[in-house]
């Protein structure tokens, strides 16, 4: 039994933190909003008022946050884990946010004596409540040993990928190809679609060679559907695109393809459709085509 | 028994011609170079001396050629098929063309009394040799099932799509999706090597999510040991993406990942690229970023 | 006087073969349409009832017809300008069209004994009322020499750039240039819009310097009044960009600019925007950001 | 005469610096290497020591530092402008630096009771040594109208364009259209290059018409004389569509030019391109083209 710190009890935080209750830690969360931190608690978990009183004694920290503004804060801020967590203390930020924050607060964590990993998830709110996400962690080799088995609690896929920041990085990759993808999948419906082709058995025959994909099979009949309920929502992929292109720029690397997929994605937001699946990408390839409906 | 011709006889007509004949069915091929035809007679077929020698008292004549002309030269010109074929010869064309020139073909063809499909594949000279190609049908689905029984002999997943057309059109499509998911993966990499991210394991844990699709299964390796033995070629590759930009220009279509990944595929060949495999998009990646070694 | 066969009497032709009347030439005009070869008449022009009719007996043939299958038509075609015209026949092919099929037409004029030359214009409508056209001229040096005085009847600068194509592809690469600017002005002015940037000394300071364009001068009002009466239209740039795009490829040029505006003008014209001024790119570019109140 | 405090005393601020006295003002100038703090003296300016100390009893404080941090961190700072000078103070940071920062800058010398304008300039070292900057102002009116005659001695047009950040914004517009002409250009010359055109009519036919710009008047030149000293150099506007694009997402703009330009600006600078002149664009078209002889 491990005592726990949950920081962020979202979507995909509350559902995480009641797995690591069930498996029989001592879980003690916190979120601003006190509705919330009520669902932990009655879920076996603890429910702290701040920060500081979640943070103090606990062995491990988790963090689940939106974005790296909210990391920062709740990190390194005033009242944040770095002044209240004791030295050694095992701090796993889960949230998905910038690499070069991820690096800047490994480092800070290490200043002030605690270890720190970044460990970005994938397989969304079904995935933590079923506790089979896929996990990306960077940091020290010794430290991902020693959360490795919290970790295995909350995901089915749990690889270590490099130092500090890595983990975020790979995170960053991860939603570049899904974008791309989900937009590659788009265009063909459409222009399939305006030819007069039958899309279920063509995407039947696409599966099935070198342009298959997770996308393709988990997505596609949404798509032709039109049904777009998240899943993932193109405001938070429109904020992982932010990630991908600002880190590419600092690493030096060109990324054409996710240029103009962060184009597009930001296009989908602009037009009102933050909220939808980011597989309705089809419809802002729609209205470019002047084939939209809605 | 079915008397077929068959016209084109490279990487992939004459696995294809030597499965028909493995599957007792009489088979005159006829290519331009003596040598290739040769190897058809070894295997059990006949050599035709020229299209009409090879397409008269065929019941079914199948062409595998590289380009829209040449289907053209062979199936319109003179001494070509339309003009030896007898009335009511099912005309089977499996290269990869442009959609315009196969809705042309088919029209010709009804025009001269024979029955038409267009039925391009993929799955590489491998699939061929193993007869688990995927192939996409447009036409009328009467001819379709006439042709059936054949094709089942070709390939694993055979699909009617639509239309006189409707095989090029999803060709097209998977060619633009397949292009565009190695490009992605291209950029992902780049991205992960240049930011010190242990890239076996990060395309492992990319593999399991939704990031997930054939290229990453069957590329990345290759991609990331720098081997990029064809496969498909870049010009082939680069041949295909020229179908989809026009055919969707033409079709109304708006495909912006389409258009920049065939300016990248252009970039690949006009390096001289053009022989390598299209994994090969990565070089492209990593000289755009000045990485490369090559 | 030259006694001149002139085909094509559109919204260009007819005012050009109008100043050619005007300085005192002979001209022979044909359409299809009679309405348009009425016209010419009554302005002192001669009325042809077909292409040999006006072909025969003349010095000089001018065609100003609207795409390349056109000009493949009309001078290539059975009972076209080389089957009528006489040895030493002067064609000059104001019309923009492919340089691939501009070639063609000179090296099929040159077997024919005629001397060809393309000389595609800019300048719009009002250019050539006002015989101010920029015209850029491929071809041998000799036959540009004997056009000089007509051309110089028709543009204010005329100029030679190479050999038989060489005018198509400087034209393309006006049509390139001139696009991708509107769309650049088009981003430019909906992000300073987004902003609450005043619009129009924002327009006055970066026409000063550097951003400063012709189309800045001469298309930024327009777009911020949203007055898009062509001028050019969509459609035809749409047409243009198509010849730029495949011409680059099979050039092995890599413009990726040029794919992506390419693209967006596509989508202009998609959504039913073609018969609009290429500025009206701007209205694409606000419905893509969700800002178009149209 | 007005007493100036002047931070920045690099290629642009020095020559700017030196203008003001020579207009007959009390010039105090800061920079952090003492090299050029003693240029300005040898002018007839002051040398200070640290920020507090030029600052000190200055009524206008004109600040021209490289980017954002370096702004934040000598305005708002330990030691910085907002510590060191008088209420009413007239700061005006002509720096090219992200619209946010240019707000938060203007909101919190606001508060410590200074009066802020943003007033990024364009023209280049030239228009710097000549004072004929083009400078775009962004902040209230009074301020402007303030500071109108010092800016009058550095600039010939100076522009109001709106609230505080206004100027930012339509510096990065600026700098927008003109990276994007840029590359447009490259492309052309390029395509027209691998074509057998001869360039030097090609560009002055298209500097005629609606294809002109100050781009093609001032850089063709130089392009096609592969002369890429700067002028302006890559890294600096790499830097300046880093602004652009960010601070488009901040605003729910869309601007696919702009993002593939970044992109390709980005890859000059990748490939070691970064200290030429922005021109170089067009080895960067030429790499990807192998057309590249470096
Ligand atoms: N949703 C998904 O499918 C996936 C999401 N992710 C990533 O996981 C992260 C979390 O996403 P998700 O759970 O969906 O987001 P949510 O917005 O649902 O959850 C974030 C939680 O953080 C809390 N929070 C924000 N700021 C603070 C603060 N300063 N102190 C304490 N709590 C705070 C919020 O509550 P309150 O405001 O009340 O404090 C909220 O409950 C994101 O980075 C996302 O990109 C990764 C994979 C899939
Ligand atoms: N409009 C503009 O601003 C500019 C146009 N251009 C280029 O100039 C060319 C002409 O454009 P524009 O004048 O606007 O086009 P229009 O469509 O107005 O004119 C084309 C003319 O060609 C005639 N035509 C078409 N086919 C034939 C045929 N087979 N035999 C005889 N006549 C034929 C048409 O008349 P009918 O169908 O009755 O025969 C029509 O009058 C195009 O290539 C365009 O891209 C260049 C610069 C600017
Ligand atoms: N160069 C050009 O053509 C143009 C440039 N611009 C913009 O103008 C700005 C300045 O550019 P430019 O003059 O070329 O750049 P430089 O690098 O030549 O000059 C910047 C100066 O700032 C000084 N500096 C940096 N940090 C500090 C600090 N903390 N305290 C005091 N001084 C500092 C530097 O000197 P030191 O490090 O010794 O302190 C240096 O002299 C940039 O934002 C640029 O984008 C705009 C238009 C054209």
């Amino acid at each position: 039994m491990t005592r726990i710190a949950f920081v962020g009890l979202g979507i995909m935080g509350l559902p995480m933190a009641k797995n690591l209750v069930r498996a029989g830690h001592e879980v003690v969360g916190y979120n601003r909003s006190e509705a919330k931190r009520g669902k932990l608690a009655d879920a076996g978990g603890t429910a702290a008022g701040s920060v500081p009183e979640a943070v103090r004694g606990a062995e491990v920290v988790i963090t689940m946050l939106p974005d790296s503004p909210d990391v920062e804060a709740v990190v390194l801020g005033r009242e944040g884990v770095l002044d209240s967590a004791g030295r050694g203390t095992l701090l796993v930020d889960m949230s998905t946010i910038a690499p070069a924050t991820a690096r800047t607060v490994a480092q800070r964590a290490s200043e002030a004596g605690l270890r720190a990993l970044d460990a970005p998830v994938s397989g969304g709110e079904q995935g933590a409540v079923d506790g089979t996400l896929s996990i990306m962690v960077g940091g020290e080799r010794a430290h991902f040993d020693a959360a490795l088995p919290l970790l295995e609690v909350l995901g089915a896929t749990v690889v270590h990928v490099g130092p500090a920041g890595a983990g975020q990085t790979v995170k960053a990759a991860n939603q570049l190809i899904v974008a791309g993808t989900i937009q590659l999948v788009a265009e063909a419906l459409t222009y399939l679609d305006a030819q007069a082709v039958e899309l279920e058995p063509a995407v039947r025959v696409l599966s099935g060679g070198l342009a298959g994909s997770a996308v393709l099979e988990r997505k596609a009949t949404g798509m032709l559907a039109r049904e777009f309920t998240p899943g993932f929502r193109v405001d938070l992929h429109h904020k992982d695109l932010g990630i991908v292109v600002d880190s590419a720029r600092e690493a030096g690397v060109v990324v054409p393809l996710g240029a103009v997929v962060a184009q597009l994605m930001a296009a989908a937001r602009a037009q009102g459709l933050g909220e939808l699946d980011h597989s309705a990408l089809l419809l802002g390839v729609e209205r470019l085509c002047g084939r939209s409906s809605d």
